[in-house]
């Protein structure tokens, strides 16, 4: 047997020249890419490459080395592809335009999923600081049809820790929807106890909140075990309860706004266990537009559903120094057999390694949607 | 300017001459599994692949192949790594059983999160064909608890489209406990109008149920105008409390289970809208066991945030010819920088090439635990 710094030196060897050889074949791929911009013809010809891998898994000598070989080669023409879209400096902005800011006035109308004194209506006050007029929606889907026909400037929805829905149901919807992320704002839950105006807390016996809420709240409640907890819808809508039912024996827990909102008294504050929890909201536009800071991209595409897909597109980001911070897959609705892929990652629209990635991925994956770009908190 | 098919030709002969390199590399890399077998070494060494591609970058002749030229270095070396860990038949199990059927019998203890009438007891009770005894559990965490603590030897929780929590949060508590998903149960909700025995549906005046059901029920609500619509915790509780308040006036939009579980009488079959909502159920024990049928794996690995850190994961799927059906990323709980993934994918954990992916990405992620293997529906 050889012995192991005989071997490496070896490979040392081999290498160079395969080095050697990449940097020739790179030499002549970016003379295709000339012969090609000037024909009008396109750089991925996904047929000829097929053809091509054939032709070189019927010449390995070891059979066992085939896989592996289309492996190499699939490779080698990915990179040869992407110097070429580089030399050839096709980038795709998406018709997508920075801006400075968002300015929301009195005539700016909001569209938020939930009702008045729900964390959505919080969180557009807090992202707007108070500017516009909210406008309360039932569904995640009026949010997104509120944009679309005109009766709302902007909308906003919850994302994540949200107990009313998941953030998957919002990311099917922006994929169908000609609507924008153009921010991200965080709100922290905050429950507090609510009664009637000249309501005492010693003699409170029925508490109301959304069933996540009294969970929440389990260490306080558990020191007040006479009053009987009873589960409601939203925690909005309980603080509603208690003003319609005028009772001065019933509270709820809701937060600061809900409270407020329907003008009940604040029994006793921040009453939640230790936990912070937190819920994240985006805010949405139907307009192709971004901070000029902004330095968090979304995207949607979908790809075929076959061994090697989601593989070979990450390349286009890995080439780029892209960093990923979310990838979800979720399963195409009506089509079988296809995948679509939601990923987040760093960087700016207006970056050319961003758009060349961009570019690359609308040529290679079935659909691609930029779903926005945003600050990120 | 050369003409394309000249150039083509080029390419086609330096192909040959990479093709017959890399073959002869990968010989000697099968020369370096042996000697490391031999001396006991492991097969992954990042250092010197790191120094190797350093040393490789320095010799680029033309500036900007430095990035391709790593690019495809790495992948020389995963190919090579790949096949040394087949060569040296290198597998991992996880100390995984496969058995015939997972019996249940009366002295059966299986926790369930939510309370009698859930759509959760719905699947418990249809997966386990009503043999068994249910234990009703507040939260997501209470469930996995109790197979920790020996309190139950099953769980059933759900994991999509469900309104009380999202598959997240489960599977942030599935990398944590050493819990494992054995099975899978869909249940499609109906939603059906419930009242006291002896009740007339002509003469209900206020219906209870959650804030999303009375939502799926949208158009036969729109056509009993005159019922008062009022938002409760889950539709469970909601018929628990048409029982608990005693008045033929009211009603509660529910499962027939729950009517059943509280005895109340059906006023209205079947009364949501077109759509068909199912919600997904997984079935969870603490042992390492999956059916010997079971074609789904479901794994969670851990990664550094860095460009390429995924894409190189990845490679050991697409080698194995392993088909993705779920990818999902989640930042780590008080680990700055890195991200577990979520990645469910088919084949059995019996399969020698899955094994090998398996051991493979065991070497390379910081962390990788398999969540369970089961029949998907």
């Amino acid at each position: 047997m050889k012995d192991l710094t005989e071997i490496r030196k070896e490979i040392d060897e081999i290498d160079r020249k395969l080095l050697e050889l990449f940097e020739y074949r790179m030499k002549l791929s970016l003379n295709v890419a000339e012969y090609k911009k000037k024909e009008d013809l396109p750089v991925y010809d996904p047929e000829r490459e097929k053809e091509k891998l054939k032709k070189l898994r019927d010449m390995v000598k070891i059979h066992e080395n085939a896989d592996a070989v289309s492996d190499l080669f699939t490779q080698i023409m990915l990179l040869s592809r992407r110097a070429q879209y580089n030399a050839l400096m096709v980038f795709d902005d998406f018709g997508f335009e920075a801006v400075e800011n968002f300015g929301a006035n009195i005539a700016t109308k909001i569209a938020y999923y939930g009702e008045i004194g729900s964390y959505t209506e919080q969180a557009m006050l807090e992202y707007f600081k108070g500017q516009g007029t909210g406008i309360a929606m039932k569904t995640f889907e009026e949010v997104m049809m509120s944009l679309k026909n005109g009766q709302a400037d902007y909308g906003v929805l919850p994302i994540e820790n949200s107990s009313t829905g998941t953030l998957s149901d919002i990311f099917d919807l922006l994929a169908e929807y000609d609507n924008y992320i153009i921010g991200e704002h965080v709100v922290t839950v905050d429950h507090n106890l609510w009664g009637l105006p000249g309501a005492d807390i010693s003699k409170v016996k029925r508490v109301y909140s959304h069933p996540q809420a009294l969970l929440q709240c389990s260490d306080f409640l558990k020191k007040h075990p006479y009053i009987e907890q009873i589960e409601g819808g939203s925690t909005a809508s309980c603080a509603r309860r208690i003003l319609q039912e005028n009772d001065l024996s019933q509270a709820a827990i809701a937060s600061k706004r809900a409270g407020e909102a329907y003008g009940l008294e604040l029994l006793q504050t921040s009453i939640h266990n230790e936990e912070h929890n937190r819920t994240r909201f985006i805010i949405i536009s139907n307009k192709r537009r971004y901070l000029s800071q902004a330095n968090r991209i979304s995207i949607c595409f979908v790809l075929p559903h076959r061994s090697g897909a989601l593989y070979h597109i990450l390349s286009h980001f890995i080439h780029n120094n892209v960093n990923l911070t979310r990838i979800e897959s979720r399963p195409t609705k009506g089509k079988a057999f296809s995948y679509r892929f939601f990923v987040d990652f760093e960087g700016s629209l207006n970056n050319a390694q961003i758009k060349n990635a961009l570019y690359s991925i609308k040529q290679e994956a079935l659909e691609l949607k930029i779903l926005g770009s945003y600050i990120p908190i």
